[in-house]
């Protein structure tokens, strides 16, 4: 296997003085020291007693394996931001080594101006060591209470797609995103080398991927750090990067090799971006990349008791344990804290000396203080135009059909004219599709692959487009999540079912905004995550079973209430409405279920925007309890259960006038959870005296029925409620088919109200018959043509 | 960009003689013909009467895009398999293109055998054409009900992981994966490419990567296609292949291509088997694979009105509509149609003509009828030791400390020896973490990419190893599903949290089992999807908000109820009861919860076989209601939950010897819901004699509190069980400190009952004041020494 040895590079050109050498090593050994610190210390932090017992953690957690090369790269990146004034963030792909980060913010002073009782003295970090990965205290990965950081260290996957997202229409900005090579095992990951096709130099700023190869997971090599150099090499080409090759184990060859390195790529990346940035045509460049290969527990002990420990998985955690009981591990211990010369870096009250933090950049350069890894800082509020310009005219209501998607398209479009720089559209391929395709009136798909001739017609692509499209849920949630953390603001939308491929990536980005929210003060309101789930289950009659499921909504109600909404609009108006509000919040993940279809319109933009601001309440000319207490409450959630509900009622009014019924519509779900369990909640009252509390309720849900139940189980008349909703019945069907088979078609939910009443029961055998014979003929209907009857949208909503 | 043309690669050999050019276009126009048919023929199927509006379905979809290259590459693999008796499964990784699969399952008269009313003649072909994506018919993509496949074509991204999961362990089979350019973008596709480290060719089969660059997604061109030449073949090089390239538009140039391509590959693949069988040291070969570049939509109408339509995105789904109200749309889908030449193909009939059914395999070595594409059939029941040899001795429940999940290690350790080629563990980097490693005595970790010497201390890798471990939680269930469905065992376990990243490919599998098992009765049952989640949410405590998630089992439990489980055994007895359990099941997906840490023992292995079999049941030892009726009842489900629970009994037993207790365990979560929501599921004379009918309940619960709401509301006790479980409240803490968090400890938990128990309130003030006490003193001793107490795991369980 041939490679390109750090010793080969470093003797060709020496970008590093004596000097410089002797500093920048000096200070790694700093961050090095801290990191074993954070790991090990509780007490005496600085070794100026010998080291006991008492002075060791009782329960040693941390991840030492990544670490060092972590703050070597931080350290070199350092030089390259001080001596050219560069904005540079920093993406720790292997979060799990947190102390590799919090040690070069520690050293950067930037720490104790976030934490001060996390002082720049001997006291200070002692405490810095302590909170480590300790009850109560920070965590062992890089968390949001991490300065400098909009990368969670704890799940996997993300690092690269939050970092292209961060460089997104940020021109002076390089993200240097180290990518481990466990990490680059996961699909997400690996799909995500491919962002490069979606970046304008022009434009947007530039990726520095640092691939860290230290050859270790848990407890197995990687995949990358055992291939062929040859292999490797073209893999990244074939991901259309140029990677240098920084590989080696020596400190000092390897701080060589590593500034060359960083000078030569620098100036690569300042070309390819003046030479986009002078006009005439952009073409995708080849980015530079770095391939970083460093021993696992770089610097740590290199064998202990006959196994080999520097170098392989023994490092991943903690690499030896037992130092409170065994004076040899003690000593262990001792000698390795030691071999950095404590000493000679920190000065008497425990200061790192002023030679060293020379080294660092100033305020907002400092990567830890750069503000666009606390985006809240830089956002800006998004100019929204009047969504009310973009209403469907509802003369009649219950008569006129709408793609309920159709309109929201245009006011998104309006929204990013006014908003060209800080606001972007997410989709899988799916613009067109969900029916947002008038945002390509004002930015088209950004493509930076090959273009042909043919897309001139109708492909929608150019190279300073912003809509973002590729088929990976994955890369763009993870851009929309970099996008909104630096400071943005974003829109994603995708088929309902398949937003189960990013439920990993919801749960992380709703732990992050909660605690990030309600205990990172420094952290400023970010723009909130908005998430349109459209071409939803109960129009995946054609796509079939693998295409239906409703159930993406059931795991947001599981995260924290502070940062999770879910609305469910029943027409294009309400639509407006929800997004308007959820484009205009912060710190929370705003999920929205509609349907791209054409669907009946029920509600004037005006009423749309009183009922939204309810968000669940009695339509009253779907109702006929005036002044009297109903017989029954028919409820729906959701634009097929609200068309179907609604239908239910006008076959109800007709053939049985005396039944006083109540309509209940439902936007906003968290109405239906009690407001003690979230802040959209009802009081009982509010429950009450929608839903009584003795009266049959047939709820109409537009997802699996029991979610209904689960938010709801607290209310008085909660046992009265029966939910109708997916019960994971389908196949190829026509709408009304598919409704049939699940029971939250009007035939059935009439049926519901009949069984549910006890006095009509006598009265109604006829009606009862009529509805299982409309289901009959309707199935036939739909077997023998392939569609449903042109009438099921043809009913009655009272003038 | 410079290419490979078909024609230059042509002309250098010619594998095909002119007759068997013929031949093969001929079967590929009927295969087209046929897909054409599906997508808009409702009658007239072989143009045998002027085609009129009728004829044409009303509402016309399917995927026209994908289908012909499908076809095409369906049609080249018979010829080798025919020629060289091959044993090849097809995986249609684009499987939104149906059509092109269903055409060859016809033609070589599987679908009439499994199907007879679609019958090799006219009238079969009509109801053929008919059923396509018709409602209460087959659906569009692949599915269950096709043929030949064990990969629903839905959902993307998995087609390639399905793939090689099918090809281990089965040394004669190769499986032939179209990998689709839109599916290459997602992540899961995007790393499995590495799968070739994992797959070693003296004992394992072949995988045949056929990436088909048709250009385009839905509406968008593909990533692949767009980067030049160089690019795409220096990613494959990187990824471990040798691409081979068959790229052009011409049939005649193109069959040619492909013959001479695929002659070469299957000697290829021969050579490098024979080599590795041979005998001495097998190492990892550069395997074949071939990059197909045609149009999109190949053979179908070149342009409409103007409009570029085959090779581009126009032609994804169906090219053209309106054609029943259209007489230019009729004689355009009529030309279209009589393109291939129907009356050259078919007979009088309407079958096809013997010279072209000759082209096909007989039997089962058709890919529409390899039995490897039914796994049940091939299926041999697991040997299984005896799992009592494993238990762990408890003669005294409540005091010893075992680690859960180790003796189920062992017990998979020797199921594996029993079932060397039909058994294998599945897990992320985690077997050890997860305490599984006693399998490592039986088979290693098998690693085809690069050893090093220091990987013979404590690596456990080896070339010939069964536990398959990459970080891609992705990856391993793709193989897992392979596995199975082509008729082996498997066992997957991954942490609690990460089970998330999971969620769309459980979706996707238990709606394929679901259909399998309840609607196409050709399939054999398979053996079930055993999945553990351990490093569960309360003993993340070390490493954090990020890694606590309960709620996968959430999201199984919307799942049909037909393959749905999910248990939580409590120790290490019940865990491996219920594993032999799951083990030995079929056509299911088997949950199982149990933590990895060291946990309180507390039954016997006899006390767990009665204890699972009833999958709830009292433990009287912890109850003291004897021969009355309880004041509340304390019940518990996983295995933290319970020892608080227990706890908690044991305090108020010491503090309120009369209070009445009654203390009940669930392994089982399905027995909390009504027998007729699961099969599972309890009576109400059940469920009500264990939980009564009007006491309080309390009930401490391992994930989400609201699941066993949304399980038991129909329960006439419902109302009164007061569930406490994880409500998303959590840091670095530790264990006990992250269980008073969310209230799950053992002095909460007493606080819960003298809340409930009303007369108990007004002589407890001392106790509940204890409690607090408790609760605070435990913080503080955790908050300064990092650690619980140690006499947390030191109380009475009684004699």
């Amino acid at each position: 296997m041939s490679k390109h040895s750090a010793s080969d590079i470093s003797r060709q050109t020496s970008t590093l003085d004596t000097k410089e050498l002797r500093l920048i090593d000096a200070w790694w050994r700093a961050c090095n020291f801290l990191s074993v610190g954070m790991i090990y210390l509780i007490d005496n932090p600085l070794l100026r007693e010998p080291l006991k017992p008492e002075h060791v953690k009782q329960r040693l957690l941390g991840h030492w394996g990544a670490s060092p090369a972590l703050s070597f790269a931080w350290a070199h990146l350092n030089r390259v931001i001080r001596r050219d004034g560069l904005n540079v963030i920093f993406m720790a792909g292997p979060g799990h080594g947190a102390p590799g980060v919090l040690g070069p913010a520690y050293l950067e002073g930037t720490y104790s101006e976030v934490y001060p009782d996390k002082s720049e003295d001997v006291e200070g970090m002692q405490k810095f060591f302590k909170q480590f990965s300790f009850p109560g205290h920070i965590g062992s990965h890089v968390t949001p209470e991490t300065p400098g950081s909009i990368h969670e260290g704890g799940e996997l996957g993300y690092s690269l797609s939050h970092a292209y997202g961060a460089a997104l229409d940020n021109p002076e900005l390089i993200v240097a995103c180290v990518v481990g090579d466990g990490e680059a095992e996961t699909g997400p990951l690996a799909t995500a080398w491919h962002s490069n096709k979606f970046i304008n130099p022009a434009r947007d700023g530039a990726v520095l991927p640092i691939l860290n190869l230290n050859g270790y997971k848990i407890a197995n090599p990687t995949v990358l750090a055992r291939i062929s150099h040859e292999e490797l090499e073209a893999l990244f080409v074939g991901y259309g990067y140029k990677p240098y090759f920084v590989e080696g184990s020596d400190p000092a060859e390897m701080h060589r090799t590593m500034a060359t390195t960083l000078d030569t790529i620098v100036s690569e990346i300042r070309a390819i971006q003046t030479k986009a940035r002078e006009g005439g045509e952009v073409e995708r460049p080849r980015w530079p990349m770095i391939v970083l290969r460093t021993p696992k527990g770089w610097t740590g002990p290199k064998e202990i008791r006959g196994h080999k420990v520097e170098g392989t998985w023994r490092s991943h955690q903690v690499p030896f344990s037992d130092v409170r009981g065994n004076s040899e591990n003690l000593a262990l211990l001792d000698n390795w804290l030691r071999s950095y010369k404590p000493e000679e870096l920190f000065d008497s009250s425990g200061r790192l000396i002023p030679e060293l933090r020379a080294l660092a950049p100033n305020g907002r350069q400092r990567m830890s203080a750069n503000p666009h890894a606390n985006g809240g800082v830089l956002r800006r509020e998004l100019k929204l135009p009047d969504f009310r310009n973009y209403a469907v005219d509802v003369t009649h209501a219950g008569r006129v059909l709408r793609e309920n998607t159709h309109p929201l398209g245009e006011f998104l479009r309006d929204t990013m004219r006014e908003n060209m720089n800080t606001f972007r559209v997410f989709g899988p391929d799916e613009t067109a599709s969900n029916r947002l395709q008038a945002v390509y009136e004002v930015s088209k798909k950004i493509w930076m692959a090959e273009m042909l001739p043919e897309d001139e017609d109708g492909g929608e692509l150019a190279r300073d487009g912003r809509v973002m499209e590729i088929l990976s849920e994955h890369t763009l949630m993870g851009w929309l999540e970099g996008y909104l953390l630096s400071g943005r603001h974003g829109f994603f939308h995708t088929y309902e079912a398949f937003a189960h491929v990013i439920d990993s990536m919801f749960n992380q980005h709703a732990k992050w905004l909660d605690i990030s929210k309600n205990h990172v003060p420094w952290r400023a309101a970010v723009a909130s995550e908005n998430i349109l789930l459209s071409s939803t289950v109960w129009r995946q009659d054609h796509n079939g079973f693998s295409h239906q499921d409703p159930g993406f909504i059931d795991l947001v109600t599981n995260k924290s209430p502070s940062v999770t909404r879910v609305y469910l609009p029943p027409d294009a108006n309400t639509l407006l409405v929800v997004a308007n509000e959820c484009l205009r919040s912060t710190d929370c993940i705003n999920v929205i279920v509609a349907d791209k279809q054409k669907h009946l319109q029920f509600t004037t933009i005006d009423e749309a925007i009183v009922h939204c601001a309810k968000g669940m309440g009695v339509w009253r000319r779907a109702s006929n309890d005036e002044g009297v207490e109903p017989d029954v409450v028919m409820a729906s959630c959701g634009d097929v259960a609200t068309q179907e509900a609604l239908a239910a009622t006008a076959i109800l009014r007709e053939h049985l006038p005396e039944l006083k019924l109540r309509f209940v519509n439902v936007v906003d779900l968290f109405r239906m959870q009690p407001a003690s369990e979230h802040p959209h909640g009802s009081t009982a009252r509010e429950f009450d005296s929608l839903f009584t509390v003795d009266k049959p309720v047939i709820f109409n849900f537009h997802g699996y029925p029991w979610l209904i139940h689960k938010l709801a189980y607290r209310f008085r008349n909660h046992e009265n409620i029966h939910v109708r909703g997916y019960k994971e019945k389908g196949n190829i069907n026509t709408p009304l088919e598919l409704a049939i088979l699940n029971q939250v078609d009007r035939f059935n939910l009439v049926i519901d109200v009949l069984d549910r009443v006890p006095r009509l029961q006598a009265r109604t055998a006829h009606l009862r018959e009529d509805m299982k014979n409309a289901i009959i003929s309707n199935l036939e209907y739909a077997h023998t043509h392939g569609i449903d009857r042109a009438e099921i949208t043809d009913w009655v909503w009272p003038e």
